[in-house]
């Protein structure tokens, strides 16, 4: 027989009765009943139950088993009696009598239950997260995020990808956040730095002719944490095609992302067509860049119906140039305790508050309350219910200014309206992608233009856009948009060096400090490099999705802390003095 | 139509004769037949031959492409005359009339030419990395790569593996390498470190309950530059399993490894039946412990014969203890002067030579010719020749002292003698796993006992070895050697604490330090560590055999240069005062 096993935790079922077995796990729980001890023996892939009464050589030692022992036992499969089967368990026909046991490794007292659903500060699970991650529910996830990492590579190959592997250890790659530097000890005084993304290199990957790049990527960014961000390293499903358009790159990875959330969602549904939303688009109707759109409310502009109105704070506002009023629809949400409870939420966000309207029957048919329409009069507050096809029972509010001012409230308005009404529908996975992102935008205080996004799309338009209005540019550049994450973002990137000199120029940046930057991108584009785009997944967000979790940690095995430490392994740490002489480093004092 | 192609390069057939197509790709060459201008269309998928003649409306643009420009054609598709097809092309049956031609990217002068097989130094290939990656070998061998690590990832999958990533930024992990170090910035003053590999966290995996782990993972080791070893990352496929015996892993990874040579090998041979070789027995018969095997020459210990022969130098060294004759067998070697240069080869490597008999017939049968043989006699000489086997125009070499003294240089010399010898079967991967490895070795000068290879092998014998001689200690720790170079390494375990510790004690490391280096490892240990083992095998060692490469950046894409720069990228390069001030560092200048 096999050292520790003839059969794992799950195997034996009622056609074993009667065999000799040997199982390794761990003592998930013990139970002693009148003297019998029972004891649920767990490994990976399930749970048998196996006992020992005290006639068995083995009693003494079974005795002293304690939980998270890891034992491996010898012993004989009977089978439960009817009444004490458990359907539930695919080992519930039967149960093991213990002849023989061994200690594999013994376990001190624990710090944090494996069996059971105790909760635990997180700091405890992750300094112990070995203990952490034999529960449950950590297994499951762990399990999930393998399957879905090897379900994207099987589809990205099925599409005639290859993955190539891209430098880890390499130049700092200015991608909008702060990279962590690597001292070279052969350079002292120089630093690698870890990539933020494979940006550059997957382009050079185009530029050298391999047409299909995709890699599961490690990216690195020094990032203050946040729950749905890891502090350090993180990993995308990162593509390149060359040859493409905007829409190839869409044919290719709605497939790839569409088949994961069907085939890992647990029967959730999935939207079978992707819309496609301008930018411009769902700021107005979603109010953010990646809108829920499990949330069937969808914001419109009424500023007509406000323009010299009795309502004198929005017909002034109106006045101004570049205004606008714009309406959440409610629905369902007619009553003026929940429009007040809104209004209160946008006061906490920090605008004055929402205007509201809603409609009730007091016994004599529809009639529109609330301020708001009273300041109005019926007419004018027909014409928005009509508008905003609402009715009997439903409300809308406004909120007015430059959009830029509320449209980020009017979107989380939005969501929290969808939740408090039940409009959004839980059990459902929402895609869209939101296209035409504008190339520049421009800081409302200094006037000065700047990328709005990635510097590397390509200007719709091409060279003749970018001699125009800045501000009108919009880039072949697109984010795939989940239950309100960013689930994907890409481009078809600018691959003519000159258009890619024009565009940095614009954005107030010279041709030496372009080349300075990205020298290895720019240079390579002078040797015939061909058109080019694709995308990035972050693959944490994606599982955490299907995993329902709020919370990255819950997806990533061995996650740092909020405060981007390890306390089980014990980083960051000091370094050996003897380390920082060879980098030729001194630390430096705090500044008092 | 497609904006960029309707076919690759690879596509088009007798059978599309008469279509108008649209192609993308590289202007390999141009050749200029009788005013016709002849291109070869190349994509990443093949070749076409695209062509214009002076009447077509596109031949002024034609005529201004260089090599390696980035075009897009229109054209009619027609059949070659049959004297002009080219059956070693896919696409040699048809050409391509170019109508319309877009210029999608242009081309400078190169630096180094795609096509042809012109050799250009190292530098200008990294710098240049995108033309280089153009080249056809290039081409191969990434693929080759990708098709290989793909390959792995199925065969680990259908084992009922499942791929779990580790931390890329961590505590340190020392395994007898340098740590790179990345500086924390929320934590000035404390740096992380990149794992030299992730065995810690493949061991907590482990008792973290996951049965089965495996990764392709990237490793750091700031190590001084060599052939077959990157300078900064590279990959492993490692995994670990619970448990499991030695064998049981041999028996998993030989399908894997030995089926990648397989599939990739090019026919070449591979070894069906896996040897396994102790430690002692390698150093013994091959002088190393990562032997070619398809070398057959097998060294002996032939001590006896000299004992107190006429062989002066031997006899005396005999007489001291630990000292050993070995003989390497030179079949069909039986010339003085093969016989003379193999001695100087040994006088290069710093012995002082070696001694040899060879067997010639000089019209009077067999006889037995060399200094050595005139010393001891023909009694002597036929029994050595008897015991190697060996006979008529065959030679053997000897080499006496103490073994660790003389036997790296012995392995070196049956490597050349099989090489010079044509005994080595270049069209062979052989296989064999060195096992029984001591887990200490002392050292000569100061006696001091260290580990010999790797600190957290289980000793076989356990707890009860380690109360004996240590230097008889022998782990479960193994290696798989392949045509000389070490392609995996690994071990069972050492699961518990107290024999752990015991067993750093004997190595001079007390529990406190062990604690301080392996603290994650060591607390895992103490709730139920199940016993477990693994191994890890070098990717890029196992892309160069196959792809028949001597240097480990033929098979790296993007690959540092020997003084690990990145001259491409610009790698490492001096950080902004910004960066160094929010890590609170400063470099030192050089010591005068």
């Amino acid at each position: 027989m096999h050292a520790y096993r003839s059969h794992t935790c799950a195997d034996l079922t009622a056609a074993d009765v009667g065999k000799t077995v040997r199982l390794s796990g761990w003592v998930n729980r013990v139970r002693d009943h009148g003297g019998i001890l029972f004891i649920d023996l767990r490994d990976h892939y399930g749970i048998t139950q196996v006992l020992c009464d005290p006639d068995s050589a083995a009693f003494a030692d079974v005795e002293k088993l304690r939980s998270e022992y890891c034992i491996r036992i010898d012993g004989e499969v009977k089978a439960r009696d009817a009444a004490l089967v458990n359907p539930k368990l695919p080992t519930g026909e039967i149960e093991v009598f213990i002849r023989e046991i061994e200690v594999l490794g013994a376990a001190k007292e624990l710090p944090l239950m494996v069996f059971g659903d105790q909760e635990y500060p997180e700091e405890t699970r992750l300094k112990y997260r070995y203990l952490d991650l034999r529960r449950e529910a950590m297994q499951t996830n762990m399990k999930l995020r393998s399957d879905v990492v090897a379900s994207m590579r099987r589809r990205m190959w099925d599409k005639g990808f290859r993955e190539y592997q891209t430098p880890i250890i390499t130049a700092s790659s200015p991608e909008g956040a702060r990279d962590f530097l690597v001292p070279s000890r052969l350079h002292p005084g120089k630093f690698y730095a870890l990539p933020q993304a494979p940006q550059q290199f997957k382009q050079l990957i185009m530029v050298s002719g391999y047409d299909k790049y995709f890699q599961i990527a490690p990216c690195f960014r020094d990032e203050d944490p946040r729950a749905d961000r890891s502090p350090t390293d993180f990993y995308q499903l990162d593509l390149e095609m060359s040859f493409v358009t905007q829409q190839d790159v869409f044919d290719t990875i709605q497939p790839v992302i569409g088949g994961i959330f069907e085939e890992f969602g647990g029967g959730r549904k999935v939207d079978q067509t992707w819309e496609q939303i301008s930018y411009k688009d769902a700021a107005l109707w979603y109010g953010t860049d990646k809108p829920d759109l499990r949330n069937p409310i969808k914001m419109q502009v009424v500023s007509d119906h406000f323009r010299d109105s009795g309502f004198a704070i929005f017909a002034k506002l109106l006045e101004q140039d570049g205004t606008e009023i714009r309406a959440i629809p409610a629905p369902t949400g007619g009553s003026r305790k929940f429009c007040d409870r809104m209004n209160a939420f946008a006061q906490k966000e920090g605008l004055p508050g929402m205007g509201y309207i809603f409609w009730r029957d007091q016994g004599e048919g529809i009639e529109a309350a609330g301020p708001l329409a009273k300041n109005i009069g019926p007419e004018r507050t027909e014409a928005i219910r009509q508008q905003l096809g609402l009715g009997l029972g439903d409300a809308a509010f406004f909120l007015g200014g430059k959009p830029k001012a509320f449209e980020a409230v009017a979107g989380r308005a939005r969501t929290v309206i969808g939740d408090e009404l039940g409009l959004t529908d839980k059990d459902r996975f929402a895609f869209a992608w939101i296209v035409d992102f504008p190339i520049y935008e421009q800081d409302t205080e200094t006037g000065k233009i700047d990328f709005e996004h990635n510097p590397f799309s390509m200007p719709q338009g091409g060279m003749d856009a970018l001699l125009g209005d800045p501000l009108a540019v919009r880039g072949y550049q697109y984010d795939l948009a989940c239950n309100g994450y960013e689930l994907v973002s890409g481009a078809i990137r600018n691959h003519k060096p000159e258009i890619m000199f024009k565009a940095f120029e614009i954005a107030g940046y010279g041709e030496d400090e372009v080349r300075k930057r990205f020298g290895g991108m720019v240079n390579a584009f002078q040797y015939g490099a061909p058109p080019h785009g694709g995308c990035a997944a972050g693959i944490d967000r994606i599982v955490m999705l299907l995993a329902d979790a709020s919370n990255i940690r819950e997806v990533i095995m061995f996650p740092m802390n909020q405060r981007a430490e390890d306390l089980m392994m014990g980083a960051p740490s000091e370094p050996m003095n003897e380390q920082l002489r060879e980098l030729r480093l001194r630390v430096l004092p705090p500044e008092s």
